[in-house]
């Protein structure tokens, strides 16, 4: 018998630039131009059947005028496509096109196409480099900072996937004017947990300011995104892999991916959130841990942003609540609450995020009678 | 406009142990009772249809007995089994059974097992560490080392997949005893190609104990999977993300892959390798790298361990011909192939590994008349 040590320790940076502004389209070309992902001359660009006539088969053409081998790959718009077989048929379709390790993944779109994107340049030769061109506000206040990749499965949302950091990101807000509202509102979901976990001042902000957002009028949004990023950057810089910290991005979550599925995605992902973030503060109410005013600003804020702050009738509210338990954060059989403390916090992220079996009993009530 | 700096730069340290001997199955659950992998209480046990009665079945029950949840997850046996699909398969049924992000998956088995169980392991929940416990000489010469997980798709094989290092690996010589003799030759392939690329002394060693190799003798065994890893590891410490200098370790492979995947796995990956180093032992003898008699010697100690030295009649030359451009090492169109430098050394590895005009026509030329 003998043993033989494998030493594999090393240092690894994966630090990216995100840029903000309007119409980044040749920016992006320069960027790549002047070696932002090498020499590398073939590029994959993944997008959905929305993005595609919108912005991605312009971006193709400049890439193309730029001298470099460019293809679209696109997918059917909405979270329905996120899915193991639609990185299948992206995989293949790059392979047939004789895509191999010498490329790069642009994904054009929101956070299904930078997910899925980013999932598929994470496996595809086994990692070759990508960068993310945002077109939705959703993206910018989700998808843009942590390098959470996945795809969802019958049983579970964002289960399978991996963490993987793009060469950099895009969000070009002038692309959000073409955002059905629906899409803007449900944006705004994240945009407002965020500000409810760590940033009273902007939550401050946006009851102040919900129309000029609600308007897209340009400082507003850039103001919003730059917000964003701020409050994703911090939380996971603190804790890129998820251990502990980076839990808090899952306020509302608990709750909102389990409405999300048990809605068959009839709600997108942001007015699930909403009203995972009122159950969640209703929750942190009956906790002692939001004041009743606190509570009630952040529904009307909610609501302001036009965004669902009930959970509709169509949904039953057993399943709902039996779908909490196949969460990916349930460990042993136990439900975990991100907690608000207040606005602008939350209760610190520890084991006691699991909920005792007195909490449990009260979210449950909270969701039978939502 | 903005722009937003990610900072990402961290030191990881993915080192691990490989464990050789005899019966280690009490060995393994020890580990993991001494925290192997932390406070893990699940596992989930992927293994194949052959593996598993042999194997796989005792060692759930060991795991079980100590107290731990353990769950058998089993696909046909076979290269034709390293598919998204199957990964899928074991995805789903993990997540059926109530698997989250807190289990550890534990491959028992042979290459396709541990390469397919270590890609399960890395995009589960973004991520759940994983065990291989090998049975097959190959997965020691091959697998152990590397960190290398993948599947297969239509068009290539092993494009799908990523980098994962596992916690730890069992080389369990007394499985060896079990496999048809045709799994064992076909294992021998990889041994004699690190002998042809790093080990002189190896390369005479095999040619004067192949008798006892193939009755697996235990010292020999030992001896063989002592070397094996001592190669893979020194390549793979030097180079781990494979830019350069692991390259080395496709020795035999450009034209092995093309063989093994036209012969639609008709042939063992060892027995298609071997049919490939022979085809670039020919091509470096062509070029000047090898002497007459150390060309000869290759192919005996090949045909010494009754490895397949030709070409099989019913594969086209042609398809085959065709079939290396579309490698996963193919760039910009060029073939690339590691050449032997005399026996237990090869052209150092640089750009000029991709083949001229020249070498590829004389490559094809063997082929052609192989």
């Amino acid at each position: 018998m003998s043993t033989f040590q494998v030493e594999l320790k090393k240092v690894v940076d994966d630090s990216y630039e995100i840029e903000i502004g309007y119409e980044l389209q040749k920016k992006l070309i320069a960027d790549i131009q002047n070696g932002l992902v090498g020499k590398i001359k073939k590029f994959a660009v993944v997008t959905d059947s929305t993005v595609k006539g919108l912005y991605a088969d312009a971006i193709v053409d400049l890439l193309k005028e730029a001298g470099y081998q460019a293809d679209l790959f696109v997918f059917p718009a909405g979270e329905k496509s996120k899915t193991r077989k639609t990185k299948e048929d992206v995989e293949d379709a790059m392979l047939a096109k004789g895509y191999r390790r010498d490329c790069c993944i642009l994904a054009v779109g929101g956070g299904v196409v930078t997910d899925l994107a980013g999932f598929v340049a994470g496996t595809f030769g086994r990692g070759v480099p990508f960068i993310n061109y945002a077109t939705t506000l959703l993206a910018a206040a989700d998808a843009s900072v942590g390098g959470k990749t996945a795809v969802d499965t019958p049983l579970a949302t964002n289960l399978i996937g991996l963490f993987n950091q793009p060469e950099k990101v895009y969000i070009d807000i002038a692309t959000w004017k073409t955002l059905p509202e629906r899409q803007v509102i449900s944006g705004l979901a994240e945009t407002i947990k965020h500000a409810c976990l760590a940033r009273k001042d902007f939550f401050e902000y946006l009851t102040e300011n919900m129309d000029a957002v609600l308007n897209l009028e340009r400082e507003a949004c850039e103001h919003i995104a730059e917000v964003n990023c701020a409050v994703k950057y911090e939380v996971v810089m603190k804790d890129e892999r998820e251990s502990g910290l980076r839990e808090v991005l899952n306020l509302g979550h608990t709750v909102g991916r389990a409405i999300e599925t048990v809605s068959d995605y009839q709600l997108l992902h942001g007015e699930a959130v909403s009203i995972g973030i009122v159950a969640e503060v209703l929750l942190a109410y009956k906790l002692g841990y939001v004041k009743e005013q606190e509570r009630d600003a952040v529904i009307a804020l909610l609501k302001q942003a036009k965004l669902p702050t009930e959970i509709p009738e169509y949904i039953d509210r057993e399943m709902l609540v039996q779908k909490l338990y196949t969460d990916k954060k349930v460990r042993d059989g136990k439900l975990r609450f991100v907690v608000q403390k207040g606005i602008g916090d939350v209760v610190e992220f520890s084991e006691g995020v699991f909920a005792t079996p007195i909490e449990e009993a009260v979210a449950r009530e909270i969701i039978m009678n939502m």
